[in-house]
């Protein structure tokens, strides 16, 4: 069966689902408080304080988009604005959900390497706007860890950033979609990876779940807000002791963590194979590889499946589930083109 | 264990999940593709088609909100309203998602007895309605079957609201977060307990699945709106090939309304013993009891879990995996007060 | 001429404009600076802040809409509601604005008697609402003074309003479409007929205006928000000297309380001559009246031109620039039928 | 007297109120309909259609930002985007009131010299939009003519974006806050500098106007909707009539045009004395001129005002009321430097 099996390195959205994951679901089903009430939902603040070593307040949803426009939405105003990247996913790939969310405030764009935000870039789009009524004022900044290219904020920058925002009264949002990955790679703890954000979209479907992120908020008076949100976004799901029970699974025995170790390293295989081919460098589990077409085909012909990355690149994606062997395969196949 | 183990009549949010979609969940995990692209997501349309009889687009999300809220939108504009009972879930338990969604379009309520709208009602509702700026237009009418206390609308009730809504130029859409049930007890073909509705809320959670409920829509052009929608609200879950499952599920060997049918007949079997105790006459799966708290003390005593609803009664849910003996044993117990 | 013109009963609306207004426009148009920043704009705080004996905030705006929803916008968040009338202007009449500020705010309405709201009724409505995510939370209460059917609220009144709002930490907005009219009629102070709210639409077309209405915020910094919204709504008008000229015009010599207390009288006049045809006491500038189609024919045909208000009354509007021989004239007219 | 008046290049919204529009307020004055039901509201269609020699739909409101904003909300869905000028007067300088009206659709910008749009760059734009629900739609183009640089648009310019606009499934609409003065430099018939627009905010304010700018429907069915939008916005001014009067005073005897002639003319004056200091070639009433602060102040000292732009640059602008002795001044000035 495994000769039929796809080499996957599609998006980490095409994983299966973790067997821990499937545990948890299974004694889920043995629960019957409806919505958030669950003991798992109820445990999950003080499950997540641990991992981070300090108090939160954690909401599951059903997707990163919901994340992290529930999170903003708890910090900017409609009349407001969002600093972020321009190829944020926030900006470039939610379908407008931030507008929809954050009730028409704007998305303040800012250029960046391999989509992370540097301070002087920030700072200079913040100075750039003119404080009167005619211009939309900045109400949060909102990273992306790993970034939208697998780049990954050090723990230096973030605290830099989180400072920028504080001294200009904006609220702080980290988009995790790929935070584990973040972690694994910095090796550090993980409140280091998310600096001083009052909220992190905490990504668990690319990660090994099925259907479910956490929002983790820092500030914990936001989540009182956001849960009002949540449910206002039909969000609140009246069998969301099925969602804890995954984060709760992903969180023990740090699973997240290993899964984003393992897929992290594949990436590693990968990227070694590709010389200066790599249009970023590999810090997570994204690796983008200039090729041609014909390169691309050549690929894919042995059994590889991936997104083709505008006309001159590729773009691999690996998950807690990539085998080994496909890794290996997939960088001999880049060396040999 | 049977005996520890509650005998819920609380929520058919409660129900655990059914075998079947254990099944399909499983084989989601050995399908790839993500967002909708999946075989059984695209599969969906054709499968559904078949239950009602004509074509349909069916989207999946995750909570009967949603897709209340989605499918109005397709109909309502931000300046218009949808006319609505005055108990409708929309107006009182949806957290105000109807305003968030339809951007502010205001819901303009009507009574009417067991939470069902008369057509002279609604009619006079409309009549009320200046026809210029000053006031909201209505754009859409929405019906809940079975209604908020368990009240199915026969297939002419739904002909004749349809036509009301044709004629005045609005949308009709119907929130079937226990439609299985209102099926069920008609005993009728699906399409007639919905009658010309554009679109649907079909719930599947609530009648034994675990995260995916469908919208319907029979005015096909809508889901194309839809789509955008629902990508907007945070509701396209990138593995939503486990959402998908779920549905399809259900439909395969007509669970759906296997489990309808057991759980109207266990609340036909409370039903028995309330006599001239029952608020509203019992069609689906919702009983509403008059009681005293001293009555409903002495039923939970037996281990029964239920809702008080307001000073004056009780609300029994059944579900499809009500146990027979639990049901017997409410009458029982009722029958006893 | 005087013959021919119109005896004028349709709205405070259709009056002309008074003399001092015309003669502020005027020096308003040797003033050059755009926006908000010429000297009588920015002189509006101080001046108003004379007439209610404290700091207040104020904007200008063109409408009594846009006064309402961008004063109810800085107390109320999207997920919340509003308390107010079922009858209230917001509820009824403008289009349903506040779903598009308050980005889909929920109002919450209450009866009572004249379309004012009692301490008692608004508690109960209150304490209806489940302090759940699923049911709409009441952010703000807002009070028409003087109310839909021209009845005022007396200050003590006010204070009991303002006292539930502070205790239920619920905002406080007065609708003064017609505050002059109330406060006319209660000869009291300005500040006595506003009670503790935070802000206040203050009506001056209605009064003898032609384009302006001012925003009265008691709680300054609510003003800062609101300038931003205001911008944003469009309703920051470009030669906004224009609009501080009417408003500035109106508080000098006190012309605006000089209006309403002609506007009150000639209401009286009429009042004192329908005996038990009055629907509502008499207390501002507004007479609703019981009378037949043929009745109110009968008074057409004299002259005078009014609104149907329903089918069994007729609603009279007097206004700072009624004739006395057009007041005396409709009494007469009506104690004739 | 001449002498003390500032020699005013601030912005044409310093420019006084012209006389005919005092007397049409005068008018206005006796008019008694509320709303817009009074008959000068009533007969812009019918004038409007004249000017263009076609049928319109007219609506009156306070501000450009208004008339923008309504305009698109009947083009744009809220999911989907207005593909305008990256230095567009809706991205930069409203206060993200296209945020606010068009419920959180998305501005998706475009470079382009002198903050005109070039066929090419637009089709490139859209070209870059994935056609799936992760990225914001398309649903309507708006261009400013004259533009932000006072660059105006040919016939033959406006013709190819409304084709590019028809084939794309666009709306079309153009941003006239100087309108006139786009007319006055083309030299042509009004509709020829609209293109195919499907609606026009037509500027008056900056041209001699007090308080009232038009949206201009040439798609009539849309103006339906925009009257709901209008009313929604607390834009539906009561006293309406002395909105209407402006706009129709400005058209009687073409004075729209004849002080757009002036404005224009008093601005080649200028750009006359300005050589290759011009960053935008003069077209309509705007200069843009390379100064250092020193020049700037020295240009100050002898009684003109004006804003920088940026450090290295100034702005003037003409107005319908600008003295021709003003000009030459101004001209001499800079001409000195």
């Amino acid at each position: 069966m495994s000769a039929d099996r796809p080499k996957l390195f599609l998006s980490d959205n095409s994983a299966s689902v973790h067997p821990a994951i499937w545990e948890a679901l299974r004694r889920a089903d043995e629960a019957d408080t409806p919505y958030d009430g669950d003991a798992v939902s109820t445990g999950l603040d003080e499950r997540m304080g641990e991992v981070f070593g300090c108090e939160v307040a954690v909401l599951w949803v059903a997707t990163g988009t919901a994340a992290n426009c529930l999170a903003l939405a708890t910090m900017v105003q409609p009349h407001g604005g969002v600093v972020c990247h321009e190829e944020a996913h926030i900006e470039m790939d939610e379908g407008g959900a931030p507008g929809f969310y954050l009730h028409g405030a704007k998305l303040l764009t800012v250029p960046g390497e391999g989509a992370k935000l540097a301070v002087a870039d920030v700072a200079a789009r913040l100075d750039a706007i003119r404080d009167d009524v005619h211009q939309v004022q900045p109400h949060a900044l909102s990273v992306t860890q790993a970034s939208e290219y697998g780049r990954v904020y050090r723990p230096e920058e973030l605290m830099a950033l989180g400072e920028l925002a504080r001294t200009r009264g904006l609220g702080f949002h980290v988009d995790g979609a790929r935070f584990a990955n973040a972690v694994a790679h910095l090796d550090c703890e993980p409140i280091d990876a998310v600096g001083a954000a009052q909220a992190l979209s905490f990504g668990f479907v690319k990660n090994g779940g099925m259907t479910a992120e956490a929002i983790v908020f820092f500030d914990t008076g936001l989540a009182d807000v956001a849960r009002y949100r949540r449910k206002r976004a039909g969000h609140l799901q009246s069998k969301g002791r099925f969602l804890a029970a995954q984060i709760m699974a992903m969180l023990e025995d740090d699973i997240w963590l290993a899964n984003a170790h393992h897929a992290n390293a594949a990436a590693q295989e990968i990227a070694g194979a590709c010389g200066n081919r790599l249009l970023h460098p590999v810090e997570a589990n994204e690796i983008f590889v200039t090729t041609t077409q014909e390169e691309r085909d050549a690929i894919r012909r042995q059994g590889f499946d991936f997104y083709d990355w505008g006309r001159d690149a590729a773009r691999f994606v690996t998950a807690w589930n990539t085998r080994d062997e496909d890794a290996r395969g997939l960088a001999k196949a880049i060396a040999n083109l």
